[in-house]
């Protein structure tokens, strides 16, 4: 298994398959899991591509589940060409460490669980219910016609997912230590606060919108949304971009605009937020227009077999009590969330991810083809 | 008189003298003077044009002064061209008003100051003291090659100006409303806050700069610097650009930029205004590094003979008693008033001053001329 699983990571990395491009990587892995009797649908929305390979069917959660495995294909920007010791795309093996962009994020996991699928079903070609693959070429940029599309096409046809594994990248310090069973919302704002232009000499026939904005902006970013709770750190804004300015130092100008993020637990919402911010704008008797981009609500699968299972599997072939964390950006996870899908995020460790030098283990992916195989085999057997 | 302006006028606004370009205005001035029997001395720094035009000689003050007139033939840009009803640059008289770029701001007055100084050196070859003309091609733009270094070079070779008025439109309401005798200062701060890079998911392993700046950045907006003076509004503060951001909304960004700019009264100096700025800074023990740009010191003619007879002249020719200011933008008296010369400025209506359609009125240009001959009898003859 090991072997089949480097050797497919190994030409996936090859393909420069920087988003939304597939560059044939699902093809690759359509063939492979074909020949084995899965049903292959192909889902493409505009410039991305997905796949949705299923093998038997499912009637229900409890005697006939569904249980997929969702990846992507499509790896981020390599950077800085110049910090990397091993060419991007050449997928080099030293010291049992596969290098190359989409190594860890998430070509190696990807194939691990593509392997492991197609080995279930080569064992047990009768299985119970239905094993599936959920896999885009857009995860790391837009996201707008990858996951999200496909859960779309499912849901409107009643296809339910009832146990899902994304296979990011979750281990942290060592191999198997977390499992990601829930992930933080996150919502954007993009704010304009108004004033009227004006010369600097002449302050008086103007209004300085930056002026105006900073006591609300001040108290934005000081203002405690909740505490968390068990699952979820407390919710966190910051503002990340910020612009107000003709270039010129002698004009006032007539806007400010703000950019903030929030990351926010399930103890608040996306609507609690917007009121709390149109408050605050209304407290400083702003001018302002705003726009707002809620990119995920806050999704959780606190208890149920998939975690059971997922924990028991990675003691077994890990050697290791993984913990159970939200913490960290989003996932395509928070799409299929919304089918009501128990869902956890397991995969190699992170530490290197849209990095340089970008690298994962070998032996922890044939570590991880074990867990997936053996996490269908305690669900579908 | 008048028509000898208004026909000088007309061939310099004709020359399309954006800055710091002179497109022989200098040249045309120069001729015109050399003819009465000034010395011309030309004084060009980089791709500026300067002109230093002189009749007679200056011993002292009380008894050979030097008066001098200051002006600049480049005029700022024509903006949109839509917006204007007539051709910026071809120097057209509809109902007594001559329009241009730069009929007001300023060569309408700078044909003025030049026909009044021939005619009187005409009049009066045998005068007591020196005539000026300081003459300029970079006053609307980086004013670093202009009247500063005719300033350096006269103030080298112990070449005094005692009196000296500057062509600039000051007239705001009706012509001979408004005198300038000086100017606030102004000066620009620079200022780049320091954090720590980092993805917004993971705020406690960044330091954002704009949550860091922002109570320093309000506390500086609402600080009162004086309360002015007899001559001075009260000094004021604006922020007038900020940027910060990588332009993704989950980084953290390493650093924002303010840049403000103050007008400052005679209360306070450059000195105690950097210092109060690095109180500020400190107060909230933010990593900073700052850039100060001091454009100009703030300067006043409060009372003297230049001020008397300047009156005195405007009450027989435009019938009013003008008020002394010193609101507005900068000017290149700041440059002149460090040889300790008594200054004003004085010229004709500055509403359409660097907009569309800007003009002057051609009888305010003609007793603009008598005004500045009156001056000259008065303090020369």
């Amino acid at each position: 298994m090991k072997n089949e699983i480097i050797t497919l990571a190994q030409n996936l990395i090859q393909r420069e398959s920087i988003s939304p491009d597939d560059k044939g990587c699902q093809q690759v892995i359509a063939e492979l899991l074909e020949k084995e009797g899965f049903e292959i649908e192909w889902l493409p929305f505009n410039d991305t591509l997905n796949l949705w390979a299923t093998h038997g069917t499912s009637e229900n959660k409890k005697n006939s589940p569904c249980v997929a495995f969702a990846g992507h294909t499509d790896v981020v920007p390599v950077g800085d060409i110049s910090q990397w010791q091993v060419s991007p795309f050449s997928a080099e093996i030293i010291d049992d460490m596969l290098y190359g962009r989409g190594a860890a994020d998430m070509k190696g996991s990807l194939s691990a669980m593509v392997i492991a699928a197609r080995d279930f079903v080569k064992n047990n070609p009768d299985h119970k219910g239905k094993v599936a693959l959920l896999i885009t070429s857009d995860e790391e940029a837009a996201a707008k016609d990858g996951t999200v599309k496909v859960v779309e096409t499912l849901m409107q046809r009643n296809e339910p997912i009832h146990y899902c594994v994304v296979g990011e990248p979750s281990s942290t310090l060592q191999f198997g230590d977390v499992i990601k069973n829930g992930r933080r919302g996150s919502i954007t704002g993009n704010l304009y606060i108004k004033g009227i232009l004006g010369h600097v000499a002449y302050p008086h026939l103007a209004e300085n919108p930056i002026h105006k904005a900073l006591p609300m902006l001040n108290e934005l970013a000081n203002y405690q949304w909740d505490n968390g709770n068990a699952y979820f750190p407390a919710t966190s804004l910051q503002i990340v971009n910020v612009k107000a300015g003709t270039g010129s130092n002698n004009v006032i100008p007539d806007e400010i605009y703000v950019q903030f993020n929030l990351r926010f637990s399930t103890e608040i919402n996306a609507e609690m937020i917007k009121q709390k911010v149109a408050e605050l704008l209304d407290k400083y008797a702003l001018t302002y227009r705003i726009e707002w981009n809620l990119s995920g609500n806050p999704f959780l699968t606190d208890e149920g077999k998939l975690i059971d299972v997922a924990v028991k599997s990675i003691e077994k072939f890990a050697n290791i009590t993984p913990k159970l964390e939200t913490t960290g950006g989003t996932s395509d996870g928070r799409f299929i969330a919304q089918m009501g899908a128990e869902i956890i995020e397991f995969g190699p460790l992170n530490k290197t991810i849209h990095k340089a030098n970008e690298c994962v283990n070998c032996d922890d992916l044939a570590k991880s083809g074990a867990i997936y195989f053996n996490i269908l085999e305690q669900l579908l057997k």
